[in-house]
């Protein structure tokens, strides 16, 4: 049987984070060997709250190195750049007939963008956000698309445009179905629940190790914990969640030391640094070697490109002939 | 100096009648040696208000046919179909990012059409019909827009996106002027102010003599002028707004024969339909050829959609490269 096929994305908003690391990208590593993937660079997509285009295309190059650096293997999945493949657009327009206004304006996910970033007035495409994501989708008839909670609102969306659509000119696109990620955020250094380079509370999958000891001093811990032999609770520590996820066969030893108040924060968080470079180590030397060869990067683009085209092309002559579009 | 450029298009809803000819088509006919004109078949305008398009090719070859015979030059003017130019929905995505939802709401065009065609809920795309107007224009740099009262708030709306396009990422776009057409509206049959095939009250470009004929007979004329030698009132009739503009060089003698009560509404009526027919003979003439010659329709379309594919692209890059988008 033909391996079902998903499709995810991010806007390229530069050098990635430990954030989308274990929010997303360490999710679609594990999907590829087993669904046949399609990874979008969503250039389009930082329209809806950032005209400023200036950087896109360098920041664009820097997440697919990120990308290929923490394991994305372009020969099973193609990567490429929504703006290159116009058909995103000409489906965008067609299903923008197949939805409603108000049903877009009750989406949850926007309303929060809309208070989030305190937007006065949404511009008509921010409101159609939606409805270009499920183009993206549907373009590669995507069975499956990896999401966060919050985004599942979007996929309901687009499960609804495709059935209008195979309602009305028939049978073209697959229902895609959420696929939840299992440990959607790590929090940010400042202990906030979001690692996010706005905030400047970021670990980049490209900083160096004495960035990262540097980042990790100053990180937040337990606030009850002032002193060297304290005890601290391991529970409300921000670094303890580093630990979960890049020192997890140390995690029993670490959460009894400071709860007994034999670990201090400072040799904590030493430990901490240490799993985070090891976990990076590897990336970070990939990553170095694809800046040594940006013609391989380039390449791997632009045969990602070609690879999405041929598909976008097939998927649009069946719009077009069920749709009698000439 | 070059010749200034415009844009004009009708959705193809099939064969054309009277009111296309006059509040459009003639204006266009005009126009075309004065300016450089390109003309849209907007197919993709349809899905607005009607998602079966089964007989959307049909249609917009009966409206080019139609547009040929009464005048439109393939030599001066392209002639193409919106769904044949990816380019019309790329730019269309782009602005959408450049117009809030709250001014598309505000259009005074779309809640006419909201109230007039009893729409509950407002599709995404229909409330973005201005937007995509707006790419239809600007994609090939249109100097003016030839339209009626009702339409100049979009041509405002194509103005400020031009704009803002051009402040954010540098100029590529002219602001469009909206050109007035002079005698915008044939009343239909049944004396309703707007001819209209759904309104079953129209005159076809196509229709034969004896077609005329009889609808002219069943038309509406002053309801006081009862029998044959009653003082009629001009003014008041429909077959005399029909005088004036196909046999300008009587209305003197006729609105006399009315007013007098010498002249009797069947003798006018029949005045009114040699008029009418006298007019339309070479239309119907040229019609009948093209309807033989179906290749060399077809021939005009390619062409048409060559040339306008040229100047699509050659925006698309001005738009990417001022965009840095790749």
């Amino acid at each position: 049987m033909a391996k079902k096929r998903i499709l995810s994305g991010m806007r390229p908003t530069g050098k990635l984070h430990l954030g989308h690391y274990v929010g997303a990208l360490e999710n679609w590593i594990q999907l590829q060997n087993e669904y046949e993937s399609f990874h979008l660079i969503a250039d389009y997509h930082v329209l809806t709250t950032k005209l400023d285009t200036s950087e896109i295309y360098n920041d664009s190059i820097d997440m697919l190195i990120d990308w290929l650096a923490a394991g994305l293997d372009p020969q099973k999945s193609p990567m490429f750049r929504q703006s290159q493949i116009k058909e995103h657009t000409e489906l965008y327009l067609i299903f923008s007939m197949l939805i409603t206004a108000a049903r877009l304006e009750r989406n949850p996910t926007v309303k929060d963008q809309v208070r989030d970033l305190n937007i006065q007035n949404i511009t008509y495409g921010h409101l159609g956000y939606p409805v270009l994501q499920t183009s993206d989708i549907l373009l590669y008839k995507g069975d499956a698309v990896p999401v966060g909670e919050d985004q599942v609102p979007h996929v309901e969306i687009s499960r609804e445009i495709a059935r209008r659509f195979n309602q009305q000119w028939g049978e073209v696109f697959p229902e895609p179905e959420p696929k939840l990620t299992k440990f959607a955020r790590l929090p940010g250094l400042d202990g906030n629940a979001k690692m996010s380079k706005s905030l400047n509370n970021a670990i980049l999958l490209s900083d160096d190790e004495e960035t990262i000891k540097g980042k990790l001093r100053k990180a937040v811990t337990d606030p009850q914990k002032l002193r060297k032999n304290d005890p601290g609770r391991p529970e409300v520590c921000l670094v303890f969640t580093y630990h979960n996820k890049f020192n997890p066969e140390d995690v029993d030893e670490i959460a009894d030391g400071c709860r007994s108040g034999a670990l201090g924060c400072v040799d904590c968080k030493m430990k901490c640094t240490d799993g985070i470079n090891k976990f990076l180590s590897p990336i970070r030397d990939k990553r170095h070697e694809l800046e040594n060869n940006m013609n391989y990067v380039k390449d791997v683009l632009a045969d990602g490109e070609g690879k999405a085209k041929l598909i976008a092309d097939k998927t649009m002559s069946e719009v077009r002939e069920k749709m009698q579009l000439g």
